[in-house]
C-alpha cells in the first residue's frame, strides 16, 4: 500500500504552500509540456490518478471532457478537491493506486501527475489502466525522473569546476527510496527508465512521446532557480496509447 | 563529419586490445541483451552501421541473413573486416554516417553498435535509415547512455558513504563532448534521451524496446569490475520498427 504522507498535518501544511498548489497548473513549470502531450479532450471520459486538489481534473473538464474521475489517497486532498467544484461531471474519490480496481473499458484518457513514483506495484497499475481504457485510449503521466530518484543521497554536489552536479548511484537497485521532503521518511519507489517504458510496452501500450522536462528560457528568467534543471533530468513525461 | 579517431595509430593499437575486439561479440557484456532485441535474421538484408571489425556482420550472416553491408568510417576497421571473410554476401565499405546515402527500401534490418554517439546529425541519419528500410523493417542500435555522456568530467566520484557515484551535469546542453579514451580529444555528441527517442518517433518508427544495459550476476562474478555498472546506466539499447 502506498504511504499517505499527504494526510500528515506537518507535511500537508507545507505542501499546500507550493506554487503549484496555490496557483494551480500555471504554478507547475512542466505544465506547458504536459499540455502538448494531451489529446483533444472534447467528449472524453477521463480518470485522473493522484488528482491532488483537482486542478487538472477541473481543467480537463473545462476543455470539454464529458466526465472526470479524480482519485487520490489523501482525504485532505479529496476534501479540498470536492470543495472546489459543484460540477456533477467531476467526481473525486479516495483510492490507493496500489490496490485500485477500475471498471474495464470505461475511460478514454488516464492522466497522472507526479504520482506513479509513490506506487509500489507499477506493473499491476499499468495493466489495470490498460484494461480501463477504451481502444484508442491514451495514458499521459509524469513522474520524477529515474535519474532524480536513484541516489542514496539525492542532493546537489559540485564538480571540480564548481559546476552543480547531480549524483547517480544505485540506479539498478529498484524499489523503495526514503527521502526528506517537508518531513522525514517520505517513501517513493525507484524504477529504471527501462522498467518504466518496457512495462508500458509489455502491457500493450504504444509509446507516443517520451519527454524529459527542461525549463524554457522565459521560465528561467521568471524563476532563476529553474536554471539548475538544465543540469539534470528531473521529471519524465510519457504519452502512450492503445 | 564524424571524427575518425579509429585511424589514429595510437588509438587503434589500444582499441584493438579491448576484449570485444579480441574475443568478438562474446567479449561485449551487453551482447546477450542485444541478441534479445534482434529479429529473426533468416533471409534478411542487413546494414551494419559502424561495423568495426565486422564481428556482428559475420554473426548475422551466419544466422541466415541474405546479405550484410558493413559500413565504417575507419580504413583500419574495414581492412580488418574484409580480411576476415571470403563470403560474397558480406560487403564492407568505408562510409561516414554523417553524410551517408543509402538506397531506399533496400534493407530489412539496420543494426548499429556503439556508433551513433559519434554522429553529429542524428535526425538526418534516422530519416535516412527509415527510408532505407522496407515496410516492417527494424532498427536495433546501442549507444552510450545519455547519462553516461552528459557531464563535463565523466569520471566516478564517491558520495559521503563512500559509494561509487556517477556525476551528471549539462544534461540539456546537447552537442559535442570531448573525452580522453586511449588518446585525448575523442569527439562524441551528447543527446538527451528525449531527443534520442522522439527523433525515432518523429521519423515514423515505433519503439519496441528501450533497454538500459545492466550486467547479470554471473557476468559480475566472472568480471568483478562490471559491478560498477549497477550504479549508473552506461549503455542504451533501442529496438524500433516501421
Amino acid at each position: 500500500m502506498a504511504q499517505n504522507v499527504y494526510d500528515d498535518p506537518a507535511f500537508f501544511a507545507e505542501y499546500s504552500k507550493l506554487p503549484r498548489q496555490v496557483h494551480g497548473l500555471d504554478g507547475a513549470p512542466e505544465w506547458p509540456a504536459i499540455r502538448a502531450l494531451l489529446p483533444d479532450l472534447a467528449g472524453k471520459d477521463v480518470v485522473d490518478l493522484g488528482c491532488g486538489f483537482g486542478w487538472a481534473s477541473r481543467w480537463m473538464r473545462a476543455q470539454g471532457a464529458a466526465s472526470v474521475l479524480g482519485l487520490d489517497l489523501s482525504e485532505n486532498m479529496i476534501d479540498r478537491a470536492r470543495a472546489s467544484t459543484t460540477d456533477s461531471a467531476i467526481e473525486y474519490r479516495i483510492a490507493d493506486l496500489d490496490t485500485l480496481v477500475l471498471p474495464a473499458g470505461a475511460f478514454d484518457l488516464a492522466y497522472s501527475a507526479l504520482t506513479f513514483h509513490y506506487v509500489e506495484n507499477f506493473g499491476r497499475l499499468v495493466r489495470m489502466v490498460r484494461a480501463a481504457l477504451r481502444p484508442g485510449g491514451n495514458l499521459v503521466f509524469t513522474i520524477e525522473h529515474p535519474i532524480y530518484m536513484a541516489a542514496t543521497h539525492p542532493n546537489w554536489i559540485v564538480d571540480s569546476d564548481g559546476r552543480m552536479t547531480w549524483p547517480v548511484n544505485g540506479y539498478f537497485r529498484e524499489g523503495e527510496r526514503t527521502t526528506t521532503w517537508f518531513v522525514e521518511g517520505v517513501r517513493k519507489y525507484h524504477r529504471t527508465l527501462d522498467t518504466t517504458l518496457n512495462t508500458l510496452l509489455d502491457a500493450g501500450f504504444r509509446l507516443q512521446r517520451v519527454v524529459e522536462f527542461v525549463p524554457m528560457a522565459e521560465q528561467i528568467r521568471q524563476m532563476p532557480q529553474l536554471a539548475e534543471e538544465l543540469e539534470r533530468p528531473m521529471m519524465l513525461l510519457v504519452s502512450a496509447s492503445l
